[in-house]
């Protein structure tokens, strides 16, 4: 736990720039815009501990990898998103001196990022000159970043300003398997306007496409041009400046186009170029004004405020600020990585988490259209579900732990095979989509081609035990990844239930021709219910840490036969566990990494009684270390629902400045984007109580012990509602749309 | 299945060559001499597929390994016996045409591996030359490798034959993880009479030693030298003659010196220097004839005589060949690597093999020294396995399961975390060995603190569930490779409990000095007893296959809840399962790889009941695919044990031409070094039902009905004993050593 920034409700500024956070300041302060984004590294040099990250959406790599021995069906790539093109570099040299803040005195540092309006300023003196940097990566025009360089002399005298702005192709990733280059240069230019580079990844083995990216930088400003060169991995243009007490600027542009979006390397280029000359005739701050008012616009639909607690407040804007910069629907190609485009691990590519944690804050404060477009993503990617059943000998679609194309690229057998459960979640999207919009085109559409594709899945993959006349999943990793090749995980048979139930409901609404094409059998269904009503899903009777006694659904065959120590038993110098122990010693321990057996209770509050909630809740809980950034916010959710109001404002603590201050000691690596849903999830899920029943919206808000009110903006069914909660009373407020009627602390509300 | 050799008593011999044999033939033709071997490939240039391998006993390198997501306690890498200096080479030029079996056409093709010698001989012709080959791996002098190249003109001209023989570290491992070569040249010359290369592994990041290899050339004969030259990686003698109607002879002589046995890299040459000079003055018929008298005075004490079945004859011999040639006992830093120095995966490393199926042979058939060598190995190891759990924050020592200097160098977890019943199996060789030999010696001293290290490491693995109140051991991969992370797998709980108990009786009866250091407590053994009185060993009533009642004990916690199709009911073109099914299948299959629940029988004969023994073979074995070729020997000696001669004799066949007729259609890669126990096993604690019970030989022997008689010697306690097995009766003749009564067929007799 670290807290390396100010406490403000809008800005995330720091006045001290120390060598060791400097990676986890980097992450921090990341920008980026969907198309692409990068780490807050500085753009002059810094000779200290820096991690370069520069990603572009969609355009990763399949790293090969060696597992000890590979066996049918292993994965042989962990594809990941790389680091690419670097376009951010800028050398200053002012009065002959190479500035380096890693080597010289400097003073008035200050780095800030702005959240209302995007844009990341920092500031510093070093030589006597007085440095402002504003970076931004366009929110109104995705190939677009921009940069203000403004110097301005504060001793008195006058300095000679050098300013050397490359785009450099020489870079690496840090977790590259083999230590190899992913990148080689095709074609490259610097000439008096402007330099470009195109750049493509190298070929591979397995049939995953090259990608090209091209990166043009074209200049305005203060300065006079005085070189430009070319090297074997970097094109760079030189200017120079006398600066006085009088602020002397230098603006860059960066376009960078993907051969994602053009037809051949040919096109890419001059894609680059054509964007090019319609930014050069932009004024950076015409540029800015058009980026900021787009990000206005999404806080005009996403706000939260909350009273008596800016810690809190600075928090859920940071939260909501770097889910918008990883994804806000402009390209069902895309998705949200783990770490979006702050770090390496994870990457970019995409987890279950999308459907799990973001799709229902995404549902809350966007567009239907924005949630539209990433059930669409998975659409497109059932070739790879299926595909990927197959390679396990399989029937049906089952969507990767890890993708971005829809073929598994992950590459440990634990996961890969066994942490299937993830395929109920990509139902379960479509499920609550039309649940919270009411609109059920894509449940009988496209999405029933997705819903019946992992339905058949799930009843191929379950086996008929003659011994307990029932159905069972052998061999699975639950969420709770603590745990490995469990037989009978209670939220993976539940949830496969529920799939095959969920099939079998929507099987005779499913459009005409989309029916026939999937061509779902009598004995098929016949099937699907004997599964459902056969469905191993033990309940026992025990006793909680406290003696207590509790009824709970089995977490899995073995677990209660564990070593039952609480967490609250252990050395706290043992915490977290996966940093102190062995993982065969994780693995064996009743540990929970995650809410596991409780998950289903998260999807589905109404699915189960208060009893069933509260003795699970109360037996599992203090078995679980929270060491997954997910856990909290289900937590804090179910505990709200209970009505246990100071754990959920525990939880929530524990998920809403999750990165502000470092709390699991790895945000240096990159953020936790999916799991920034968390701070939004407990406040609108848990706090407010938020719920779509049998069409209606339900709230059942209280208010957490410090806070005075919060209030937040909801998008519903055509209509942006404004719900405050305050002490006194909770109002529900029409900012736009039609009225309708609210289920209100168990009342109806007409909202007007 | 395929077999390209030629059925014979004593020789395997084949006049074929066949491109796409070709690899295999170089496996079954494989020489060794413990300190170092090779196989089958030719001295002279073949263009084809060939797979070159020599390999020096205890040089290996830890290949450096990437797991998708490092954890706590995994190995950082994966050690193997490496690919070495290619010392065999020796290009062949008949007047300018440089001969290649690949490319020229050739008569007269012969391999002859030679098994009462330990000779490989090799004859063909081509160009009107015929040319014998004769190499021999010196069983005398173990630095030792010597050629005869015989030449002789069959079509009545006389040709120019040029020898270029070299001394080459250009080589690479096919494995190898990084595709990065493992050897550098230290040191080299070339000159008039000989030539030498020093050669070293490159350096590691493991702080593992670096060995150096140093290989030196001789030469004696007809022909004239010609050259010599030295290149970056090689040292080449060059000769020539011409050859007519009289066989001219080129003998090279090569000894092979290594930084195990010499103080620094300076000793290294020197001492390759000085035998060099000592085997110069002998003539190759000497050399021929020091290391036939070896090999001779090996087949005196351990050969197997089989009337009435040549393939099975020459399998036995085939086993016991290749075990002497990998193994016999000189060097107690060396162990038997699954597949010797026949080839690469598995390599020259440690498994559990050597105590569970080598030593069990190595006892009847050699001195008991070299099981002491054996013993000695895993003594002289103990600080990595001390090491090794501590890695895993066990207590006690955990023996690796794979390893050359006791460190774990296996890099999966599944296998290394998890296969800790290999750790049983050390202990119980110390038990086998003081069984077998009545010498309890070691069982006191040194064999005392390898046991009470891994009685300690199981009384810390298990748990107490309080649940059942009983002692578990949850996450375990047994014998049965086909599950992994399974709970309770009754052969490692049974073991664990074996182990503790004969701790427990051995404690009293160690020798002072290492007791006292030992310390073991009081409380440690209430522990252990306590852990024995309440193992997790569950018995249950079912029904097999065919449906009749058996009371088994439970393989695993989940094992009855499987899908329980017999191997019989799977379609045929489906087996093996580990080539046709992925991994997630065949891990939640009911599949057994190799015996699991009956090895602890193999082990104990005498500690189950008929009735157990017979229920748990019929309920487990049909659905045993035996996809590892160590699991047919078991099976036998079980079958033989409940007087099922058929299936006895059939279990045998599968194990006893394993290589010879490529069963398992992987013997391209290298000889199954240690499943060659299976048939010496099948035969004499199958077939002869040898036992030792309670200081006391026991033979019930049967005689497999295609055989007219089968006779085996056996070490037993300072005797030589020939067993005959017979149709009309059973003798056992004392060949040598003092009188003693046997039980033979349940009746005790005299032998003298």
């Amino acid at each position: 736990m670290k807290r390396i920034f100010e406490i403000d409700p809008w800005t995330i500024t720091s006045h001290e720039l120390n060598a060791e956070d400097k990676r986890l300041q980097e992450s921090i302060t990341s920008l980026g815009n969907e198309h692409m984004g990068m780490r807050g590294m500085f753009e002059e040099t810094y000779s200290g501990d820096t991690h370069l990250g520069v990603y572009i959406g969609g355009v990763w790599f399949p790293d090969k990898t060696r597992v000890g021995w590979w066996k049918n069906g292993y994965p042989l790539y962990f594809g990941k998103a790389i680091n690419a093109v670097n376009f951010t570099k800028a050398k200053f040299t002012i009065d002959g001196q190479e500035v380096d803040l890693a080597k010289h005195a400097y003073q008035d540092f200050v780095v800030t990022l702005d959240m209302h309006d995007g844009v990341l300023y920092r500031e510093f003196t070093v030589f006597g000159v007085h440095v402002t940097i504003t970076r931004l990566i366009s929110a109104a025009t995705k190939e677009l970043a921009a940069w203000r360089f403004a110097f301005e002399a504060v001793d008195g005298a006058t300095h000679q300003v050098v300013v050397d702005a490359s785009i450099d192709a020489d870079v690496v990733n840090e977790d590259a398997n083999y230590d190899e280059k992913f990148w080689q240069v095709l074609d490259k230019n610097a000439d008096q306007s402007a330099s470009w580079m195109s750049t493509q990844t190298v070929p591979n083995d397995f049939g995953v496409p090259q990608f090209t990216v091209v990166a043009e930088q074209t200049f305005a400003g203060d300065f006079t041009q005085t070189a430009n060169t070319s090297t074997a991995f970097a094109v760079t243009n030189s200017f120079a400046a006398t600066v006085g007490a009088t602020p002397v600027v230098l603006e860059k542009r960066v376009i960078v186009t993907t051969s994602r979006d053009y037809a051949d390397n040919v096109a890419v280029v001059a894609g680059a170029h054509t964007l090019s000359q319609q930014v050069t005739a932009r004024s950076f701050a015409d540029i800015f004004t058009a980026h900021a008012a787009e990000w206005h616009a999404r806080w005009e639909k996403a706000d939260v405020q909350i009273e008596g607690d800016v810690p809190a407040q600075q928090g859920i804007r940071f939260n909501l600020f770097h889910l918008f910069a990883t994804y806000y629907g402009n390209d069902s190609r895309l998705n949200i990585g783990p770490k979006g485009f702050t770090g390496e691990k994870y990457g970019g590519a995409t987890y279950w988490d999308t459907e799990a944690f973001a799709i229902p804050v995404y549902l809350g404060v966007t567009k239907p259209e924005v949630v539209k477009t990433l059930l669409k993503y998975r659409y497109d990617q059932l070739a790879g579900a299926y595909h990927n059943a197959q390679q396990q000998d399989l029937a049906g679609a089952l969507y990767p732990m890890v993708t971005f194309d829809g073929i598994e690229s992950h590459n440990e057998w634990e996961i890969t095979f066994e942490e299937i459960h993830r395929n109920a979640t990509i139902a379960y999207a479509i499920y609550n989509y039309t649940n919270l919009t009411g609109d059920h085109t894509w449940e009988r559409g496209e999405g029933a081609e997705v819903l019946i594709g992992i339905a058949r899945f799930w009843a191929g993959r379950v086996h008929y035990s003659k011994h307990q006349a029932a159905y069972m999943i052998h061999g699975v990793t639950g969420p709770n990844e603590y745990e490995n090749n469990v037989n009978n995980n209670f939220y993976t048979n539940w949830m496969a239930k529920w799939v095959l139930s969920y099939a079998t409901d929507v099987l005779p609404k499913i459009d005409d021709q989309i029916a026939a094409k999937l061509a779902v059998t009598d004995e098929e269904v016949a099937h699907w219910q004997d599964i459902i009503a056969k469905m191993w899903l033990p309940e026992v009777d025990t006793t909680d840490v406290d003696g207590n006694p509790r009824h709970i659904f089995l977490a899995q065959d073995g677990w209660l036969d564990k070593d039952l120590v609480p967490v609250r038993d252990l050395p706290a110098d043992e915490l977290p566990i996966n940093q102190h122990w062995s993982w065969d010693r994780v693995l064996r321990s009743p540990y929970i990494k995650q809410s596991d057996t409780l998950h289903a209770m998260y999807y589905f509050p109404d699915a189960f009684t208060e009893e069933q909630k509260r003795d699970n809740y109360l037996f599992y809980e203090p078995f679980t270390v929270h060491e997954s950034s997910l856990s909290p916010s289900v937590h804090s959710i179910i505990a709200a629902d209970l009505k246990m109001e100071d754990k959920a404002v525990e939880f929530y603590e524990r998920t809403a400045r999750l990165d502000l201050d470092n709390y699991n000691n790895d945000t240096n690596d990159g953020l936790h984007i999916t799991s920034m849903t968390g701070a939004w999830l407990s406040i609108v899920q848990g706090f407010a109580g938020m719920r779509v029943r049998d069409d209606q919206l339900v709230l059942n808000p209280f208010l957490p012990k410090k806070w005075t009110s919060y209030q937040f903006r909801l998008i519903y069914r055509g209509r942006i509602l404004e719900i405050k909660v305050a002490a006194e009373d909770s109002t529900v407020k029409l900012i736009d749309g039609e009225p309708l009627i609210i289920l209100l602390n168990g009342i109806e509300t007409e909202v007007k």
